[in-house]
């Protein structure tokens, strides 16, 4: 038992840092089982397939990183400081990856999408469903904020989504340009979005 | 001659649509060279590497956009009305591309940014260079927008940057959502970052 969820865990563990380096198409089976130091054959005892390792490997994900959003989100923070809170968090977690591997790996649930949810209506389905969750949790706050008279929206969801999409946009800035700095703008640009005051975008750094 | 070019036109129009559907890593020069119906061998007279074509698809890809972004953000309509006029120009050409392949294959510049900017300089360089191009374009315009009092931004560039990562993350979007509707709010969303009207964020449709 405790062997088997060994090999289990250092097949995902593997897979997420390979996917994370590289991607999912340009790896191999054998080349997971490989990093992950366990027999090839026992790959497909815990996994289906390629696929269904990446769906596993996209829920564990977004299961870490929903806890830190709920954490952040659900706080008894004032609204706008929460949102404030959720990209300083978001900040901090790329500076970290980068100190760690050197370079930003970017948003996963992000890269899976632009690679793969035009070849596998699995992935394409789970990664929607994911993103609803994003844009649910931003929406409850934007809703909050906006009882309050603090911000100023026609559509509560429709500003989430673009807060969301404002995010994905400015982490493949940071990927790209293999720095923080973009992220640095990222509540500025929400308070814009969500017409919590009228110009907000700061200088470059 | 003519049999020459027509071979490596061959050549880069098989991968543009290839690496569209499958992206780059997935691809093997092989493949590229059955589906543009030349032999092999004559792939590497006309391309160092797999990189090498990469680079010229990017190449080939922006020179297009760069020459439609120029003929809309260069014209004499009003400023405002040049930004708006380009999502309008997005939108169609997405939704075009569904009609034609069933899928909308986003933005080529975003997908390669995510799947290969750790795995090539060369190519995370030559990305770089074209977004800063496009921040420059719209960057031109927020200018322009801002001395006749219309938008009130604290940093142009800082703005205009906003405005292409929200293109990015809405453009992500209507591909993983295989729907151009994510696209209807970006000149709200583009309105809001530049602080030209105070709520514009419109209901979803």
């Amino acid at each position: 038992m405790g062997r088997t969820s060994d090999a289990r865990k250092k097949i995902l563990d593997a897979a997420q840092s390979l996917i994370e380096l590289r991607g999912y198409s340009a790896l191999g089976v054998a080349e997971i089982c490989k990093a992950a130091g366990v027999p090839k054959g026992s790959f497909y005892y815990f996994f289906e397939s390629k696929e269904a390792l990446a769906l596993t490997v996209i829920d564990e994900h977004w299961a870490a990183e929903r806890s830190q959003w709920s954490r952040i989100l659900k706080s008894d923070a004032e609204p706008l400081e929460r949102l404030r809170l959720l990209f300083e968090a978001t900040e901090a977690q790329h500076r970290a990856g980068r100190e760690n591997r050197g370079s930003i790996a970017g948003c996963m649930l992000g890269n899976l999408s632009l690679e793969m949810c035009n070849q596998s209506e699995a992935v394409r389905d789970r990664l929607q469903e994911i993103f609803e969750e994003q844009v649910d949790l931003i929406e409850a706050v934007v809703t909050a904020a906006q009882s309050r008279g603090e911000v100023t929206v026609a559509d509560t969801r429709a500003s989430a989504r673009a807060v969301v999409a404002q995010l994905e946009g400015q982490v493949l800035f940071a990927k790209l340009y293999n720095t923080t700095a973009p992220l640095g703008g990222l509540w500025a640009n929400c308070q814009a979005l969500l017409g919590a005051r009228a110009a907000s975008v700061p200088a470059e750094t």
